[in-house]
């Protein structure tokens, strides 16, 4: 009897050169499907809810696996975690689902955070965990500029030229920007992504938050669907993988 | 003429030995003394308001140097952040002050955090940032237990055997437990702290929240001044060094 495996994993993504497996160095699929393989004697593939670029971070990235051997949810996770102990990678839940589950098309909503922080003096304890900004930024105007995108829109003009999606036409759930002390945080929710949209969509807000750009040039981008007419791509260091809802 | 220059600097404790210069490793003192010379040119001597640990952090340890040199404050901090950049170490503001400030002794309190990551699952994204205590802890009952140790008291039973402080009488003027979200954070105040101090107490006080003491015991520890009827020391991750008045 197989059965299908739903897990929830956080990791710093600074070690690694993204989640899916490559040749060219470590990824987070990797050290979940060795941790996985020590601990149940099986090679098995992971399936993630969503592939994240080098550098890009997880509090909450999910993904299933099938295992033939019949094993206690708690020890999945702490088994795994013993396994996975040299890396920054740790599995905050292991639950067995029905086998129709599907991390990846069975999403309903991702969310992500991007952390920018917002002084004059470089991030100490925050290195490679947020996106340095020197000049202020204006939040509200950055909102503004925001809920320009909010919505069913043709996103390509905040598509990675690499981008596999079939189709660049996404509905955006929401798109809100805060400040958090030092910090300006920008929470992105919608069913699915494009690649490097968040990205795409951060370094294109912090123009209007520099007073760059109006939210009218925001809509000017979007309308464009022309990838060289959006803003630039924030650095992965401020990106979070934060949650998944099936 | 030379100016007398304050710092507030964040930093990262991990790749260090701790605050003061030593021969066995790389300090934080070092790599500021070193920053400031490469920018003035001259050797100078850096005061921190008080030591940190191997492995302890610091938001806004404060420290003060001279300068023979007239300087602009953005630019002494820019320039210094500058020839930071290789470290974890980032100066967040300098501004020149009266000869007669002195970071250590003119300090009237200092703030301490100490953050405890309570779930079962290691941290990932804070590795050496926190303390991961699995069990869970009865944040109340720590609460109880850290009133006792609040006022005045010698505080022998909470003091490392090399503590070089002249008397182990302190006066806690605050020692407040918090949950948030995962993490149970404890926040001390005081004027001074005895070596390792605050490590003693939260080790102290993460038995009384897993059960194993009552505040009774905590008591009893206390008024024994033998650091042998004291709790553990909680290690260096999860100490930061917040703030200092003057």
């Amino acid at each position: 009897m197989t059965t299908r495996w739903k897990i929830i994993i956080e990791y710093d993504g600074r070690p690694f050169v993204g989640w899916q497996r490559q040749e060219n160095g470590l990824t987070v699929q990797q050290v979940v499907e060795d941790a996985i393989e020590k601990f149940s004697t099986m090679a098995v593939r992971v399936q993630a809810s969503g592939r994240t670029d080098a550098g890009v971070h997880a509090f909450g990235q999910v993904a299933h696996f099938d295992l033939s051997v019949s094993r206690d949810p708690r020890a999945v996770r702490d088994g795994l975690n013993f396994f996975l102990k040299p890396y920054p990678v740790s599995i905050l839940s292991a639950e067995p689902v029905d086998d129709s589950f599907n991390a990846r098309g069975g999403a309903r909503e991702r969310r992500y955070l991007y952390r920018i922080l917002n002084r004059r003096s470089p991030p100490a304890l925050d290195r490679g965990r947020v996106w340095h900004v020197v000049a202020p930024l204006d939040v509200a105007a950055m909102q503004l500029g925001a809920n320009r995108l909010l919505g069913h829109h043709d996103f390509t003009s905040f598509r990675a030229s690499e981008c596999q999606a079939k189709s660049p036409v996404k509905t955006l759930d929401e798109l809100s920007i805060s400040q958090v002390g030092e910090e300006v945080h920008v929470t992105a929710r919608a069913r699915s992504f494009l690649h490097h949209q968040v990205r795409n969509i951060v370094g294109t807000l912090s123009l209007v938050g520099l007073g760059k750009w109006t939210a009218d040039d925001v809509t000017t981008a979007l309308e464009a669907k022309d990838r060289s007419k959006g803003g630039p791509t924030a650095p992965p260091d401020g990106l979070y993988f934060m949650s998944v809802l099936y």
